[in-house]
């Protein structure tokens, strides 16, 4: 019996690991779908979104289910919380990627975003796929040091939001208004994809070590 | 013991109350700030959001320490994991009337919004403050009914932020950049506060009668 109900815990753990990887997938191909101006690929990122949510659906039942009838302990208790948290979380990762594909389905066949913007958008991007990639290896290994190196992508991606604030507010801003306020809320978009995968390490940190990480 | 434990669920209603009231403040001020570039105002809102944290730092706890030592039954247990994830909401509602503080403080002596602009965010923020007072009234009265209420009152939000796209991506906009990024953040946060609102009433929906809430 008790190993049935760790069996169960490792299974809420692994659909959270895969729940992440979903949301990385779907920032990539919406990131791609934008920059390419790709009307398909935006679609396809759409509805998989879909999957995302009905496996939110899964694992909270399945974490309700625990709770309800094992009277889980303390440790046990505060993972399983935590992981109807995080689901809330990731859930709405998926959808910050689904904004992002229907600002590039709304431009088709134009892109988005002008070409000297392209570099700063793609790093965003880039910077938040790998902050999803940290999460997914944190909520696997419990690998709470490597929780340190998302607080540090974080301020990259705060960093470049404020550049691109400079962009496109700049004298030498010729694009006009819409692709300004796209990339004002593209730039939204991926701060709050990052801000959440702070969010969650810091709730894994938590589970593993009962303290609320300070970082400098 | 039992009474002690049912005045203990109902002042985290009541705490659940406090904070939709607090939340509702921070919008009505923030947007005070921002329709008149008022510095000191904005700086209120946005200190005033270490009250709504601490606020849900205690309710956090307190929902913890009753699911941990009272093993809640069904009912109760759904009650204190969802006021959980409304505590989330809350605070992120808080955290999006700073953010609208901050394009307040960031514009003065301006007022960041155009003139003929200021009936439509006066009009998203009255909606929003709208919103959240039924979400307090939905909390303290379990009353789900009025719940659908809020989904109008969402639709009408929805309605406000495409018009302001139209409005400042169309040919008579002739205040530049800077405010029609400001505009479109803005129309996000409000949209957003609006949002959670509707969430956290389908929570209590759900709680109060088993059903997800469908509207058509």
């Amino acid at each position: 019996m008790r190993d049935a109900y760790r069996d169960q815990l490792d299974s809420i753990r692994d659909d959270l690991v895969m729940m992440a990887r979903l949301v990385r997938e779907a920032v990539s191909e919406g990131t791609a779908a934008l920059l390419e101006g790709d009307a398909l690929r935006a679609e396809s990122v759409i509805s998989a979104d879909a999957e995302i949510d009905a496996l939110r659906i899964k694992l909270e039942e399945h974490s309700f289910e625990l709770l309800s009838l094992q009277n889980p302990v303390a440790g046990d208790l505060r993972m399983l919380v935590a992981s109807l948290r995080m689901v809330s979380e990731f859930e709405r990762m998926g959808d910050l990627a689904v904004h992002i594909a229907k600002i590039a389905r709304l431009r088709v066949p134009d892109v988005a975003v002008p070409d000297k913007v392209v570099p700063m958008i793609a790093r965003m991007a880039a910077v938040a796929e790998v902050m999803i990639g940290k999460v997914e290896h944190i909520i696997a290994n419990s690998d709470v040091a490597a929780a340190v190196e998302l607080e540090e992508a974080d301020q990259e991606m705060d960093k470049l939001r404020r550049n691109s604030f400079r962009e496109l507010l700049g004298a030498d801003w010729t694009h006009g208004v819409e692709p300004a306020v796209d990339i004002a809320l593209l730039g939204r978009y991926y701060e709050r994809i990052a801000d959440h995968a702070v969010s969650i390490a810091r709730r894994v940190v938590f589970l593993v070590t009962g303290e609320h990480p300070q970082y400098a």
